[in-house]
């Protein structure tokens, strides 16, 4: 028989991995909660027809397709089955699809409940998502999406408790050094006409979105090479500087006097100063770009700095969610997507994952035999009862290995009951990190080690 | 546009759903975790020669299979393609599929890691599972299933800690009506033979399976069916009798002395004693068959008494956990399953879910205008740091609207501002359920609303 393997691009998440992801959605849900976020879960398939189209051809080509059930072939005509054209053949064969995102099926959601959903809508959704993209470091085909989204208002408040939200949650990780870029749809615009780039905006922004990555000059060589005037080069990176100077949005709103982004900012930075924020980490950034023609208002990107994992958080406002369902009604639209792999690797580099994260049992209750075996499964249950994580050996057998596997599991304390302990009513309770050692009655034992 | 809708036999889970449902499996997590039980999370594919032969062919049939990315009729042999033949094609276009149980992927986790899995193994693993059955009611396409298992150990002590948790689940859900039936299934593999029925185990049990709903004329017609001799069915009822009489273990101790199930039984009841557990709930049931051949050794199943949701938990102990893999090593465990779908009816149905779990959001913030809703924003940030889940309406708009807002997400609080109370700096809280109200500085009203 062939050894087992997990699918290209597939992992499992063993118990350490899964303590510390948890820990993570812990205090991202706790904080989306208190914001009056409110939990959304949808199937994992889709119609096809829910999915096709909506993230372009080469989307299409990414979906993970589910072959119909029975005789799949049966209505598949003739001339279609005699091409033996895998693309023509895949759309008798499969009708439904793995999720690719969560925002298109919150738009389902949101168009399928319409009537009994209050307006406004604020959702978060933190659930796997699948592409059939090529595996690479970092890259999986089944991953984690974390979304918040707060539909049918246009208040900017909507962005203001975005920003809020996540200096909240990067500052319960123990997150110091990272920075939430702002910038607005509506400035790149107003930038575009005014360089003479009006009609070609979307070219302009892709490049200007690498300049994190290929700075200045390799940014003007790609306008050059999509056949931008180099005088377009020059006032785009005149404006970039004005932005970028300390300050940036009053001294953009002198050239940009019609901007109705500048003046959105303006209010969610005044907002965010009276709802107690310092503005340490949120920044105005008028060279954010970020590609999705999907934004029209705001747009928000979040970088940790010194950890090579890119950035962790991406989101802004859309003008209509449900849009591409054929909806009449325009629902505008705030989001904020968290890259839950990436900040988990950034808080596994920088060390900020709680040491008891890891640990999830406090105490291995020890034995020597039948008789202490049997006053080891009171004690246990005592520490139980108590809140303790807490377990008993479960074979008679050695100490040391009693021990061996506390040590493998990471339980930090060892209650170790021997004859003489148990017709005291005590156990011996051994640091198994300093090998510290002290003799306690149950009672003292429980009151040691409750949360 | 077509109205968009869910693959048939799927669900979405929206806020109120999704509040209960978190309610519930944060009750089990925690009782797990307090048990020793470590998370898992395996991916929705797996590779189908990981899954085919393990379910029986239906469960084959069930599965639902992944079409290969790119172009999946590229290899092919002409002569396969030529058949036509949907279940012939399939071994060549679909080499994925979606996890039907999360047996087969703990089984293959840990063949695949078993040289860094301290044993015992208690992992718990709460995720959705796929299964093509017929969508009728209460049965779906997708669906959570819930499992603890300890694995690597043969000690009796799982066994009691698996009741053990179920009580403590139950109980601390609030259900008081249930019975943890518990049976072994070497008591009766000797009651088979006793009654002359050797060989024909399963035939028996899948007979006897079914008292619960036919009834012992029903289940002696089947036996009849079956090919049983009358005889085999009075010596089993004569069994049954005697398991069910009051101190069934001991009596049928007599008859089948040689039984090394009742033996166990004894031991885990006395356990059971010794941990506290009063035995309202845990009950030896010698009629309890349960249909898989998989469980070697005790048996267990609940049921909620007057709720028609049928059993809501099962599990017992099995010999191999990773033969299947053809690993050598012989893993013996005992593992549980809740019921999640079944324990979520019944709670609705007797009306245990706690009132506080519907509405996330404690408070409303409301106001009257520009000022007020500044005010309001500075308000509703001191309320969340303090820890209470609070919004504050994102538009300036009448207070009737504001209101209708938070009775329809069932906010119990309204919070409301107008310029006489920001001028004092207080506010007027409205309790929505009661229609009392009060005015309060924005301290006290922090002080009244704090976890």
């Amino acid at each position: 028989m062939d050894k087992p393997a997990l699918p290209k691009g597939t992992r499992d998440f063993g118990p350490v991995v899964m303590a510390r992801r948890n820990y993570l959605t812990g205090v991202i849900r706790q904080v989306f909660e208190r914001f009056g976020f409110q939990p959304l879960e949808t199937p994992a398939m889709e119609n096809l027809s829910t999915l096709l189209g909506k993230y372009g051809e080469e989307g299409d080509q990414l979906l993970f397709r589910i072959l119909d059930n029975g005789d799949f072939l049966k209505d598949v005509p003739d001339d279609v089955f005699a091409l033996r054209d895998a693309r023509k053949l895949s759309q008798y064969i499969a009708g439904k699809g793995l999720r690719y995102d969560l925002t298109v099926p919150f738009a389902r959601y949101v168009v399928m409940n319409r009537s009994d959903i209050p307006m406004p809508f604020r959702r978060y959704q933190i659930q796997p998502v699948w592409r059939a993209d090529r595996p690479q470091k970092g890259r999986y085909r089944e991953f984690y999406q974390c979304d918040a989204d707060v539909v049918g208002t246009d208040s900017l408040l909507c962005e203001t408790e975005i920003v809020l939200m996540i200096d909240e949650v990067f500052g319960k990780l123990g997150l110091k050094d990272y920075a939430i870029k702002i910038n607005h749809r509506d400035i790149l615009n107003h930038i575009a006409r005014a360089t003479g780039a009006a009609g070609r905006e979307n070219d302009l922004f892709v490049a200007l979105d690498k300049l994190d990555k290929i700075g200045e000059e390799g940014v003007r060589e790609e306008l050059s090479q999509r056949g931008f005037a180099t005088s377009v080069a020059d006032k785009l990176f005149d404006f970039i500087r004005t932005g970028a100077a300390p300050n940036g949005l009053t001294q953009l709103s002198k050239d940009l006097p019609e901007s109705r982004g500048l003046n959105e900012l303006q209010q969610v930075f005044a907002m965010l100063r009276l709802a107690g924020n310092d503005l340490t980490h949120a920044q105005f950034d008028v060279s954010l770009a970020r590609g999705l023609t999907y934004y029209t208002g705001c747009i928000f990107e979040v970088k940790i700095s010194n950890v090579a994992v890119g950035s962790v958080c991406g989101g802004g406002r859309y003008d209509n969610l449900t849009q591409a369902f054929g909806s009449k009604e325009k629902l505008s639209g705030v989001g904020i997507s968290f890259g839950i792999d990436r900040i988990y690797d950034a808080l596994a580099e920088l060390n900020l994952f709680p040491s008891q994260v890891q640990s999830s049992v406090k105490v291995l209750v020890c034995h020597m035999d039948e008789g202490t075996f049997r006053f080891g499964l009171q004690v246990v249950q005592q520490l139980r009862q108590a809140g303790v994580a807490s377990e008993l050996y479960p074979d008679i057998t050695k100490l040391r290995k009693q021990l061996d596997y506390a040590n493998r599991r990471q339980i930090p304390f060892a209650a170790v009951i021997g004859p003489d302990e148990m017709s005291r009513g005590t156990v011996a309770l051994k640091n198994l990190t300093t090998g510290e050692q002290e003799t306690l009655t149950t009672e003292k034992l429980i009151e040691k080690l409750k949360p």
